[in-house]
């Protein structure tokens, strides 16, 4: 029987899960969960019920997991540990600083409820931070740097679209290709924040708008540019819709280290993403882990987990036999 | 108390493995065991006994872990089962094809002995294989392509060493760079062996040998060069030791693959290494493993253990919380 898999919010993330449930073999869609009046919503997966969150209870046993894709800010927080207590789920929890409470609040949960809670699953949070963990622990005499772009920020787009007279915003982040040359080097560089990135905007100003006094406001925004280099760019709507429709992003793991008995040998382990569709990508990945916490449900296991916690060949649709002779 | 470690076979991996086990905090070199008279072999940490291989079974319970450094033709075959049934073990066997029968030797001895054993530790195997594995588990509709280099490959070297006239050589695999960008930009191409690796052979000829002969001999070497572009560089001795005593080494995993619902965008995900020296990256490798084997063990599991198995928090010295605070 494929393992049954529920969506709960059904924006970029959800849908992307819904296309990623599409290339494998071994889950299947079986209902999306949605704040919204349930008629609004038309899913692309034929046969799926759209449901309301408060119909959630009446599916307990009938899906495997759920896979919740709300925000960080408000949803997850009250979502994960609330779902926990009636299914194994994974979300993509990517406020840093709020980790361990929500770690807490899951595992609790989940410990209570029998189920398996995977949190903070995506690219940064996750395999990013997979890439920083494996290489601190293979080169333990080194420094990691994490540069990320070229890539579209919805929190500074927002921010930029908060500016008066400003109609619609895009940002993207960038980084800094001499930085990253500094880096491969092994020179080991102290990068202020400017010296790491720098921000590009693309906006498009209300009719009349005084455009010196948009650029002058976003780049002087505290903790948002005025840290960077920025570059602002006025352009039609047309032009926005045409060229600044997608969701791109990605970024680079780096870790240099040295080795020999008086640290004469210099390595350098490099992982990067280049993604089309950042919100698509995150799904895969939340896909893979939903696997996984299905199985380890099914072991026996308990709790919260992050992508630390999670043997590799428990994401995969294959037998380790399989893995063993064809990928080791 | 610090992880005792065990050294099997004190060549580059074995001296290799004493560098890294400087680095750790947590780990200690206990004893080195070799196959030579153990006064001819002078270790680098004061105090570390050298004793021979015969003696191993009376370190039993005074050892946490033994990294076996032997080669995977003859040695580990052998070794890896034989020694698991006294201690947890660690190696790097790489003859992929033979994966899944050393694997079962292992996991019997392991098994029956309450031991855990792991193996095909290293790059790659190691961590290509877990680039390999990861990537293809979050894009299942793509493909993936390894390229090895630059860098030594001792098989090679030591084919052309074999060549009538040569004194001495040093061969360089080497990624073509077109067939790296095709693979980047996402077009899935079909490459030849031809087109992924160059050859360069660097030889030093015996004095008054025939030149044009040894050059045609190495290029037409059937499984060595013959499939390859391969060029070769007459140097003298002094050269051969001033530019060519290294052993760097390295390469990528690139994945490229499809999401949306009509796999309309596309994903690039690389991994790459560039090492100064292959055994001591191979070393760290099996050094941060020796330390999840010992948890393993510890935790009460038995068996044959892959890179696939192993959560990643159990290479770390660090606490999990620690890990969820700090690198996730």
């Amino acid at each position: 029987m494929k393992i049954r898999v529920g969506i709960v919010g059904y924006g970029n993330l959800g849908r992307g899960v819904e296309c990623a449930l599409r290339q494998t073999e071994d889950m299947e869609l079986a209902a999306v969960f949605t704040r919204r009046a349930p008629e609004s919503v038309s899913v692309k997966t034929e046969g799926v019920p759209v449901c309301t969150t408060e119909e959630l209870p009446q599916w307990k046993g009938k899906l495997d997991v759920l896979i919740l894709c709300g925000g960080s800010a408000t949803d997850l927080p009250v979502q994960t540990p609330k779902y926990a207590a009636d299914f194994s789920v994974v979300d993509s929890f990517d406020t840093h600083a709020r980790i361990p409470e929500h770690f807490a609040a899951v595992d609790q949960a989940a410990r209570n409820a029998g189920t398996v809670g995977v949190i903070s699953v995506g690219w940064d949070p996750g395999m990013f931070s997979l890439n920083r963990l494996y290489a601190s622990c293979i080169l333990p005499c080194g420094k990691d740097y994490t540069f990320w772009g070229k890539g579209v920020s919805q929190g500074h787009s927002d921010a930029v679209r908060r500016v008066e007279g400003v109609k619609d915003a895009r940002q993207y982040t960038i980084p800094v290709e001499e930085a990253l040359e500094a880096v491969r080097s092994g020179k080991n560089p102290e990068l202020t924040t400017r010296q790491k990135h720098v921000r590009e905007c693309f906006v498009v100003a209300e009719p009349g708008a005084d455009l010196a006094r948009i650029e002058k406001e976003i780049c002087e925004m505290p903790n948002y540019f005025a840290e960077y280099d920025t570059t602002v760019h006025f352009i039609t709507e047309e032009e926005m819709k045409r060229d600044h429709s997608g969701i791109p992003h990605g970024g680079f793991v780096i870790r240099t280290g040295k080795t020999g008995w008086d640290q004469e040998n210099s390595h350098v382990i490099e992982y990067s993403l280049k993604l089309d569709s950042n919100p698509e990508f995150t799904s895969s990945v939340l896909v893979a882990y939903a696997r996984a916490a299905v199985r380890l449900q099914r072991e026996g296991q308990s709790g919260c987990k992050t992508v630390f916690d999670i043997p590799p060949a428990y994401l995969s649709s294959e037998s380790s036999e399989f893995l063993r002779k064809n990928m080791l």
